[in-house]
């Protein structure tokens, strides 16, 4: 475990389907938001490193999902990333309602500029990243 | 009534809600796809439109819910282009089940360019317009 | 002005459209929320609302777009309950980035029952509202 | 292999996000569309067998990205099942655009009943499973 952030997200009516639970879909905002504001909380910010022209793109997801979760739930999402490579990073998510995990999940993601092409991680695209490096 | 459309949209699951019903935030995707199919069908290109650096955006949408649309139901939709300004395009749209009016609906765009510019329709923008001004 | 209540909510980046800007079909998605909170405030709660039988329905929604919303923009948006009769709610909203209003909305709500049924409002289906009738 | 399926979805505008991509969230719902195509093609219907108090749930999915999808494009979804047991069901997916495989997928499901309760699979929740089981 390199770094992780922990942040609490209340299911919006929105989010459900005609069985009554957060629809499996909607799990991969979830995730985002946890990636966007462990980024945050390590003084990093997204919009801006668009704004730089740099884009993180994923790669590959996979999400189990053990327990429904329902409207108006306050799920505790944790988010960590877990693996830096020059090529990838990896983060790992657990979502939990009053302290049970309900879902885990992980999440590969790539760098690439503005024609798509794939960056390297590096200080210069996000600063610290090489000391979490393998 | 200037120019129509009518297209048949089958209400996908995660476009419901714990109710059961297509959520009535998801309208609005709806209305967005018969502008882009009636446009298609005048012979025009949404994307390639963007491409040149013209986009469309909404300004105002009312919508009126009748009755409830649900999972897996085939609603037709018609798209009517209603009204066009040198500033403003009107459209109004209704989505039947069955033959019946589920719901109304209206929206106003405008044009915009990659400032974010307000830009007035012309021919140069969406060919053919201008004979459909009032 | 009945009653109302402010929150605030971060722009996630699945709800920007390929234009970079919160979609205008999101936006229902927030109001919703508005509504929720406001009646959570007031001591209500929607879950458990509809648990005992009773849906709260959209049956119309108008929003004015005036200035586009963006990513991780964190937006104000105020959920005023304008009117009660007992056959409708309104509720009026002004979403607000750095002070300004970029979007103003209004919606009816109405009540229905698990059959569908419209129901009148009384203190029975939410506590307290019969004071707020005209 | 036991059985597939094949269909083309345009991608919508408000299902892209800033990078001006499909959202890699909105992946999961094309997946639900073509399971549920899936079935109605080998003669079930999703909506009935939800009316009858059965209840299809995801368990996991994985999905690779491997190649953006844009705004507009027709993407042809190859749903295959690929296994089924008792007490799970296994499918997977391919997105193809222009011919090139832009994504694959694959997703396990439960069968649930209205209390949430695990049901195993059988003819008289869906008419000739049996057949298919290993």
């Amino acid at each position: 475990m390199l770094t992780t952030h922990e942040m609490q997200i209340r299911v919006r009516y929105n989010e459900t389907d005609a069985m009554g639970f957060l629809h499996h879909g909607n799990y991969a905002a979830y995730f985002e938001m946890g990636r966007t504001e462990l980024f945050r909380a390590g003084g990093g910010n997204y919009r801006e490193m668009e704004e730089r022209g740099n884009f993180l793109v994923i790669v590959e997801l996979t999400c189990r999902y053990r327990k429904p979760i329902r409207y108006d739930d306050v799920v505790t999402l944790t988010t960590t990333l877990a693996e830096v490579s020059p090529a990838k990073m990896k983060h790992t998510y657990e979502l939990r309602v009053n302290g049970q995990v309900h879902s885990s999940a992980s999440s590969v993601l790539a760098c690439i500029n503005r024609e798509g092409k794939v960056q390297m991680y590096s200080n210069a695209i996000i600063p610290g990243i090489e000391t979490l490096m393998k």
